[in-house]
């Protein structure tokens, strides 16, 4: 395995020992988690998630694995063999969260329903449901396998208009909050490749396709366009991530405080901390279940019991979804966003 | 004449009324220079820098032409005979300074000497040079070409490594200090295709190749990625480059402020403001000189007169070509940094 932006080469061996290097360092150098701690690891049954909770169990981390089914056809079911598979093979524990069952929409329908992009309705849910798992099991932190392609792709969709906000907020580590458990992102030092290696060299099964929904997604275009700067100048997307963090990060920082100050309050849907009376997911899922077929079942099957809240019927005046930042993505995502 | 960023299309002359608008608005937003003011445009040949000429003069600001000859063989030949026609037809008067003549040395032998890439031996001979014919001929400010592409790459560059002193000091006007007078980018409303079409329009015969050493700079390959970006999402570049300068140029200001707090002195040989003994300029000038044929002949002799210390010989101790920050560029420049 050749890596031009180390001027480095390792055999199948020494990869391993190098990318758990990587993993030790990031999570000990942005403070992401203790052995002490439960970590709750984001599933999608790609390379980067799969190879992420690998490398924790091997780190002797408390790691569990949360699978959340979105509904997305084929791509849904065949991601949640490769996720349960893993689980079963390396005899770990994966808490499901099926989005149709539990909340009686699928991505498309929510997508349409909130008339976002299939990226970003899949975001918020994403994100709502991370969190909500993870405080609801009693972990520390959600851990999700975004890359260094990812944050250096998110990076420069928010450089590209200077979202000044966003900027503030896009971090490896996003502390705890009243309403939220930290967030980490503990492949930061690692990129695409490497990670798909990893999986190879490891024989770890993972869905190689990405979402048939985020076809041509701006997100993908940035790292299109970061993979020619990295081309001709090996390392150039290590360097633009890691020194916006020592260099730039913090000068953004007081304008991300700034657009919270006027205070969250809680969902009066579900509690979750919303700028408005009903939070973004809420709203969503309000609409996507008017919407659509609701193929919403008994809570209590299988599926985790979904909000006491959960809607029912649509609510007039119900808040649209808001301004909210996003705070968490799975890999592949494509809003242009972090930070919660 | 198509314009996707604007939504737009233009008849020839609407697109020269169009053209001159934006160079307007340029001037009177960032407040670049007033009727009263003597502005010297830095000539380079090429469709930007005649342009920006043509569309002063027509604007009817007091403009006269600098050309500075490079001494890149047939490139700087005939790019000189461009700016000379130009200014035949417009009647407007050419200020001409020779590199080899006036200070004994070419871009090519300088490069060599200072151990600079190309196109930084020649942004630091102009940088200096455009600085001071103003001064030497009391201009008030000088105008380069540089359009929207040049900037919005330049910025890209500067991003890509967070130089955050540059990125301090990348405006469209960097303001007179003592030694320096005011430069201006009259410009960065406009792209390149913008700039090329104003010539074809006008009947303005320009240079079309890139300089020959600039071929493969980074430069060129930041524009290719933004041109990327542009492609899939018109006014990219634009939003890039004008939120900056709205959102994010100020919280880099200080950094560049601090990286100046040093203290500048006097050149001991030319008497430019530097951060070292002798200035990056006579630096350059003096191993250039030392290393190749010495093509300097008499001062005064159509060329202008060189510095009265103009470098006779290596001089020990000499200040290494050092960290001032370049402060303006020709267009095509490959020096990814702005800012005096």
């Amino acid at each position: 395995m050749e890596m031009r932006r180390h001027n480095a080469a390792f055999c199948a061996p020494c990869f391993v020992h190098y990318t758990r290097q990587q993993v030790r360092k990031a999570i000990e150098d942005f403070e992401m988690f203790r052995p002490t701690d439960r970590v709750l690891v984001a599933v999608s049954g790609g390379k980067d998630s799969l190879g992420l909770w690998d490398l924790l169990l091997d780190l002797d981390y408390q790691v569990d694995g949360l699978y959340l089914g979105l509904g997305i056809g084929e791509y849904s079911s065949e991601s949640r063999e490769f996720a349960r598979a893993f689980a079963r093979r390396r005899d770990a524990n994966l808490v499901e969260i099926d989005l149709p069952e539990a909340y009686g929409y699928d991505i498309p329908t929510g997508a349409v329903a909130a008339r976002r992009a299939p990226c970003s309705a899949c975001g918020l849910s994403k994100r709502h449901l991370f969190n909500k798992a993870a405080m609801d099991g009693g972990y520390d932190v959600v851990a999700t396998g975004h890359n260094l392609d990812d944050e250096a792709a998110v990076l420069f969709g928010n450089v590209l208009r200077w979202n000044t906000e966003y900027l503030g907020r896009q971090l490896p580590v996003l502390p705890a909050s009243p309403g939220f458990v930290r967030k980490v992102k503990p492949l930061v030092r690692l990129d695409e490749r490497e990670m798909a290696a990893y999986c190879v060299v490891r024989g770890i099964d993972y869905i190689v396709e990405e979402c048939p929904m985020a076809d041509g997604n701006r997100h993908l275009g940035y790292k299109d366009s970061l993979n020619a700067v990295e081309e001709r100048s090996p390392g150039s997307k290590q360097a633009f991530y890691f020194e916006f963090l020592a260099k730039a990060s913090d000068l953004f920082r007081p304008l991300a405080i700034a657009s919270q100050e006027g205070g969250l309050s809680s969902c009066v849907r579900c509690g979750s901390p919303t700028t408005g009376e009903v939070c973004a997911f809420c709203s969503l899922v309000e609409r996507a279940v008017s919407l659509g077929p609701t193929r919403r079942r008994a809570a209590g099957d299988g599926a985790p019991v979904p909000d006491a809240t959960a809607p029912d019927a649509p609510v007039p005046g119900a808040t649209a979804p808001d301004a909210i930042a996003p705070d968490a993505m799975a890999p592949g995502a494509a809003a242009v966003a972090a930070g919660p």
